[in-house]
């Protein structure tokens, strides 16, 4: 019997190759999308690819530079503007927003699926992205849903899951260590470095989720202050 | 006084050169996208620019020739499948569907239009689009605008507007006639020859258009049965 096919954005990142272990977990075959706006260090894909194979996962990086050239003020996509420190929180990391970005992403990915007779897209948005990126927020899903159904009337449409909505990014890296997801292999860091430099907003999250789960974290950073 | 940004999804066909002839009549600056999937021919670009000249609009050619690559099965992405001749009413032109396609365009537009603080993204989808694309009918409008506002909450957010959706091509064809819109530089065919085809999808539309509305087709078509 084939495989049912879920087709994941996937950044490579801990939320994501969580996301792919669960669906690995529940019998899917995975397409792993990962996209590309022009920003990615090629530490980043080496990593995606890694975790792909790993899974052994279909995967596609998505090159959407020439949108990301189109979108000038965000740290992801314009060279000019600096990767800020601290958490995600902050107002600084408002910076790092790429405005639509994760419709974008989910409409892709829909897209592909629908076209590739695939049951489900699954996005690996948390709790934790909510207060910058509003994209990633429950209400938006609710809303991509309607968007979808109108979209693909007629056509295969795969169900969109966002599984991890309302987790916490200590709750994800829970759920990893459960189901033995393969974090070692992930990347976090907004920076382009050989090693995560421990200090951006992704790799304080990450550090954060590891600590708050009461688990050791598998990452070498450039600089841990404990 | 600086006009107010509206960004257009542009295929440099009749319908969004006519959009463009429209929002340029209302004062406003352009700024023109036009998608790539992989499908485009020069001659289609080379269209597309000409018009963007006439109107001393801003245009850029987005190439999702990535997606299109990873979306089997539509005579626009996919070079195994033929495109079809005949009226887009019929079954035959479902080929020509890519799934998602214009949420994808509308999407991108969406994002780009944020983060440039456009007024408004235009869409030139119009009746005749209903029976075939499902993402071009006005249920997908409504949805697409409360994902919208959703994803960009708290950030420039652009107006959604598909000031053609309930007209028919022939009534484009009388607007555009009014508006003095450059038609003789639009390009509808969807094959690559140096004039119009005359019978596939695009071509069907675009000489029954000037017919029913009683205007001179400017066009050049290869095959002509009157």
């Amino acid at each position: 019997m084939t495989r049912p096919l879920a087709v994941l954005a996937f950044s490579g990142g801990m939320d994501s190759t969580t996301l792919a272990a669960q669906y690995d977990a529940e019998g899917y075959a995975l397409l792993l999308l990962s996209f590309d706006y022009g920003q990615r260090h090629a530490r980043e894909l080496e990593s995606a690819r890694a975790v792909a194979v790993h899974f052994g996962a279909e995967h596609h990086v998505v090159d959407l530079a020439a949108v990301g050239r189109l979108m000038p003020g965000s740290a992801l996509t314009d060279p000019s503007v600096d990767v800020p420190d601290g958490h995600y929180a902050e107002e600084s990391m408002r910076v790092t927003v790429v405005p639509n970005r994760n419709a974008i992403m989910a409409n892709v990915a829909v897209g592909i699926a629908s076209a590739r007779q695939a049951a489900v897209v699954a996005l690996g948005i948390h709790a934790g992205d909510h207060a910058v990126y509003p994209d990633c927020r429950p209400e938006f899903v609710d809303a991509l849903r309607s968007c979808v159904a109108c979209a693909l009337d007629g056509l295969h449409t795969p169900r969109v899951e966002a599984p991890f909505v309302h987790r916490s990014k200590s709750e994800i890296a829970t759920l990893a260590d459960t189901l033995g997801a393969p974090l070692h292999l992930s990347w976090s860091c907004y920076r382009g470095g050989a090693r995560h430099c421990g200090t951006c907003g992704t790799c304080t999250e990450r550090r954060e989720a590891f600590a708050e789960a009461g688990l050791d974290d598998p990452t070498e950073y450039e600089e841990v202050e404990r």
